[in-house]
């Protein structure tokens, strides 16, 4: 049996008062038998070192960026160590790594809640539906106004937890119309300095395309600005993609030295409009695939 | 004119009582003028976040990890931001990669002191030498048993200091005979967890191959099982390459999972022997330049 507070980590905002959230899943996933949970929990529980955030937070968090060369996406893992049952989340995964994240996952004597995606992805499947294969127990979240299928649906506001941590959702539509931000929580017990998963809205000194899947580098302007800039100047910028090696950055850093998103918003716009660039290759096999992030039966279903 | 407590940086550890290390190469660093440096102090002194590590340290390591595609290298870029300074060092740099980390450098700030490698590498060119050309007030540093060139040659147990932040140097031969790995301090005012640069001793999960350039199978079990498996197993594990798309590890995961490192000296020793590794292409250019890192004439005088 899962302990009922697993149940209630993934919090939508405008419910969290009224309504358990997700109830249903909640329900169900509390009730069914989790073997592959379980065979986790059975590895060495090693005392991992907290990684990549400062002072606060007791070192509870263990962070992992990881790395798929051929769309050069970031995948990152995060889970609370401070928790008895290490429960952690996985951002955007692909699936060409899907078992390398596991084995990870499995080494480290993590249980994975969630496997999350920032928004619908053109240049890559997700991995998310191969890991509700792999790990039955695991939670697909993607946002609602994304439009695609997904076990949970967030919007802005939403909080997610994992353990005794979580991480705020911020709606930073502009490359696309769903696509969100994932920003850890700003209180003395969550990771300090913060952290956010900006997907494709913002990349470091650049920013995702805006000219396909209801994309608008007018919103994205006013996301990027409204919502990451205004963030701690020394809150840690993890992209879903980097091409030239950079690992991270920071919303100062950004505000000074992003290319496209320092400029002023018709500059911006001008500058967005005129990329040139090619139509995605995997855009027509991701974006289908990745519509039903997760929710689509195992393999031997089908 | 530079401040005289920057030419008493890198100590060398057999002779820091008893005389100024390096003294000819620090007194001319301190006498001669450093239009870069002054340059890198007029850009905005953004107060960067610190990076990687944890509670201690006061937040004054500004660390960043950058990627080199084609031979798979990690660079790291480690800074003390508590000093006004900012004073920074970087360990293997990357010929291809070079402008990148400068102009980083220079966004940040940050004054490059040293440019170090782990080791005389046989798969990419060193950047210290484009780098010394480019900014010529920073220092080439090597280990005295690579037999290579560079303006400080360290031996095991030497200190580098970059304000008032070190890494310790510990002998690791064995896939060299000169490989060297740094290692962040472990007083209270150095960052927490420790860190430890491998370059190819330990890669992760993996080590370096031991058939060419003074390599040795018994050599390399034995530093790393001396070395490097002795730290405090939540040490940060940053090795030279990964190939698989991971960025870190740590002693307590090396120690339990790493696929070589973890059998006993004989069973390693055959599978070292047994690698059938295909001769490295890089080798016969790289090598050669290593062997002269940073100590090479700008090409103008060449």
């Amino acid at each position: 049996m899962v302990p009922l507070r697993l149940c209630r980590q993934l919090i939508p905002h405008s419910a969290a008062a009224s309504r358990p959230p997700f109830a249903p899943a909640a329900a169900a996933s509390c009730s069914s038998p989790r073997p592959i949970s379980r065979r986790l929990r059975s590895l060495p529980a090693l005392a991992m070192a907290a990684y990549g955030t400062g002072a606060s937070a007791d070192r509870r968090l263990l962070f992992r960026q990881l790395f798929e060369k051929e769309s050069s996406t970031y995948t990152y893992l995060l889970a609370d160590v401070g928790d008895p049952d290490k429960p952690a989340v996985l951002i955007d995964p692909v699936d060409r790594t899907v078992d390398r994240d596991l084995n990870l996952i499995k080494e480290l004597g993590l249980k994975l809640i969630y496997a999350m995606n920032t928004h619908v992805h053109a240049d890559h499947v997700t991995g998310t539906g191969l890991i509700k294969t792999k790990l039955p127990g695991t939670k697909s979240v993607i946002s609602k106004a994304s439009g695609a299928k997904a076990d949970h649906s967030v919007e802005h506001g939403d909080k997610i937890y994992f353990g005794n941590l979580f991480l705020e959702v911020r709606a930073t539509p502009g490359h696309t119309a769903g696509c969100v931000t994932y920003v850890t929580g700003d209180s003395h017990d969550q990771p300090s300095p913060r952290m956010a998963f900006t997907g494709d809205a913002l990349i470091i000194r650049a920013c995702g395309r805006t000219d396909f899947q209801g994309g608008s580098s007018d919103q994205l302007y006013q996301s990027v600005h409204s919502q990451i800039f205004t963030l701690p100047k020394d809150t840690l910028l993890y992209p879903s993609h980097d091409y030239k090696g950079f690992t991270v950055t920071t919303v100062e850093e950004e505000v000074a030295y992003n290319a496209r998103l320092t400029k002023d918003k018709e500059t911006f716009k001008t500058i967005m409009d005129n990329l040139n660039l090619s139509y995605p290759k995997m855009i027509d096999i991701a974006v289908p695939a990745n519509m039903v992030c997760g929710i689509q039966d195992p393999p031997s279903k089908v």
